[in-house]
């Protein structure tokens, strides 16, 4: 249910004149076009033959040995042997719910965490329970109670899933303190992590943090080239350990026979001859100035009462609307003012969400984010006007938590 | 463990000096690399930004009915709208495996079937049950008796997974009355049929079959160009009913967000460019030498009490050994006198197959092929003349069918 919402949502966000402010799509204009064709004209005249045939299970070895290097960015010392080449970072996910979850048993994740995450683990029937975050991300001590309780209550708690950096949707990082504390108490109880790690390359100030494989060779960590690159080789990975990686050879075996050959080549050739580095630090440029008018379109356009957070990078800011306010009853007058958000129930397996909103500034230029934000000030405007003249509908009502505290995202 | 077994084989296949009949891996050489490689410079120069960025869950609409053309050529009338593009047909395999499959339900299967669909259907906990062929593939009497004997035990039977053409491993095709019977028993039984067409259109002799999809719009259709064009940019199909399309979407979005993109406009672009029928008979009479050699080294090499099937396309010939042979037995005789296969007990779920061994003539040269058969028939002759000597045995036993009726195939 919460797919297809999603799914008619960027029906309607697609049209020219919205502001999308709700797809998590890379802006990948910038690059190099000219030089990427020619140099796939040479990979296909030099090795077509090898780059369109049939490929290992596990990934090409060369592919490997590079997503090594890109690893080493984030302080992770890894061996290109216990590297799973995947469709995509969304399929590692899939292989790895696949190998772990039976029907009913429990996958702990952040409250909120990414729609798409939670698509795979509802599609193996495994129970999604929200772990309550700070500014810091997940709490270590709400993760310790977490367990506790549910083991308690017979269930079986599979892993901890993860996005430390620029959490997809509330955009807040763990510090590197807050990681080696959630380790420690994953290592105290015996759970696994898995680490998700899409957009850690994408920082704005500072360098890219250690990743919390690097403090813990236990953990999944899961990769991606879709923001670092481009999104439609559908190349990620999975590094794992050795007796999960042998598992997951054979699920990926199952799954698609071998990753995509020729999206291994071609990625494996980018970073091989273009400067990969300088790449992304003209993304880091060009998201900053979006995330600077996004913060800059919410301070100008925002009503009092609504809050939201300041990411350090990734693509995504959430907001808190003035208490009373319901974001999915809200969506048809934004999108009514040319403006699309994602709805905060969509992150929570449970109902919460309902006063928030996942905003992206990824994709638009910094001019339309600001318009955007400007569109969504005045229908949160007029939603609050509307509301102070007739009082709260039953709109508001029925998209409520039905019970339990509200977790606590700032 | 079959497919660990089939992976340490290509292993030892892969060593130059052994003559592999076991891979079934196209022979892509005769593609025009030159001209494939600036396409894809003019491709990612005009459409780069498109062709590198996420895409559809269903597949490019441009991609599907593109498809739609191809299946015309074996008589299927689709609607692009019906069709989901998946990471080769595997994924194909996969998916429908996923929505339809719950542990312990039956899928039934040739007797022998493809070695990767039976891992698939493992890997969901499926009970595979073969259905006994004969020279015109399975035979439609059986398919009722295996249906009414497994409902009768309380079973239940999810489909019926076939490859009517140049089946993978017999290279045995269903006639166009043989699939009109077997259709029939599966309208009476209310049987859904999963039709695999990787090989169709690699026909040698005469013009391709129509399709069983194109006899009744009730049957889930896979299709790949792994072997009409390149296996490398993972592309295949599904193309089933609106009720079913439906259901694959949400789980193609689960698993992997969407199929790749860059390798869409790829293939839509070299089938918009490029004379692909005209390659494909490239291809038809690239592997009908192929064949023929293949047969010839058989005729001069098996000793007496050895058959095989003539496959009028696709790339396998499957061999039975005299009575009392053990093709897993043989095989590390076979690969002391540099020439590989696959055991035929790799094809069956259920223990049978041990006097056969697929041999695929698809990758090596005419002149490697008949090496290959030449250094085979050495080995079985040796194997021979080693039971002639000391008579049958242990590890013959040992690979022997526990019960019931050997299947009925020639």
């Amino acid at each position: 249910m919460t797919v297809s919402a999603v799914r008619a949502l960027f029906s309607v966000a697609n049209r020219p004149e919205v502001v999308s402010l709700a797809g998590g799509m890379p802006n990948i204009a910038d690059l190099p076009l000219a030089e990427l064709g020619e140099s796939f004209n040479q990979l296909v005249r030099g090795n077509g033959i090898q780059a369109m045939q049939y490929g290992s299970g596990q990934g090409e070895l060369f592919m490997r040995e590079k997503i090594c290097e890109v690893m080493a960015e984030e302080a992770i010392a890894a061996n290109p042997d216990d590297v799973v080449i995947t469709c995509g970072s969304q399929q590692a996910l899939d292989l790895v719910t696949r190998i772990f979850v039976d029907p009913g048993d429990v996958v702990l994740c952040e409250a909120p965490s990414y729609v798409g995450a939670m698509g795979t683990f509802n599609s193996y029937q495994a129970r999604i329970h929200h772990v309550a975050m700070d500014e810091h991300g997940l709490v270590p001590q709400a993760l310790a109670q977490a367990i506790v309780a549910l083991r308690a209550a017979g269930q079986k708690v599979k892993f901890l899933y993860t996005i430390p950096n620029f959490n997809n949707p509330t955009g807040i990082t763990q510090p590197l303190e807050r990681r080696r504390e959630l380790l420690a108490v994953a290592r105290e109880y015996g759970l696994l992590v898995v680490e998700d790690n899409p957009y850690g390359l994408l920082t704005i100030e500072g360098d890219p943090l250690a990743a919390m494989r690097s403090m813990d060779d236990e953990v999944i960590y899961l990769g991606s080239f879709s923001k670092t690159f481009a999104p439609g080789f559908r190349v990620g990975w999975v590094l794992a350990p050795h007796a999960v990686r042998e598992r997951l050879v054979i699920a990926q075996e199952a799954a698609v026979l071998s990753p995509p050959v020729f999206s291994q080549f071609a990625i494996a050739n980018y970073l091989e001859n273009f400067d990969w580095r300088g790449q992304i630090d003209t993304f880091r440029s060009m998201y900053a100035a979006r995330r600077d008018a996004m913060l800059d379109g919410l301070a100008s356009f925002m009503p009092p009462g609504t809050t939201w957070t300041t990411p350090n990078g990734g693509f995504f800011v959430w907001v808190t609307l003035p208490e009373g306010l319901d974001s999915q009853a809200l969506l048809p007058r934004a999108v009514t003012e040319r403006v699309a958000f994602v709805p905060g129930t969509a992150f929570y397996a449970d109902g919460f969400g309902s006063r928030n909103m996942r905003l992206s500034y990824c994709f638009p230029t910094p001019e339309r984010i600001v318009e955007g934000c400007r569109r969504l000030g005045k229908a949160i405007t007029d939603e609050l006007d509307m509301h102070a003249t007739f009082g709260l509908g039953t709109d508001v009502a029925r998209h409520r938590p039905v019970s339990g505290p509200a977790p606590n995202v700032t």
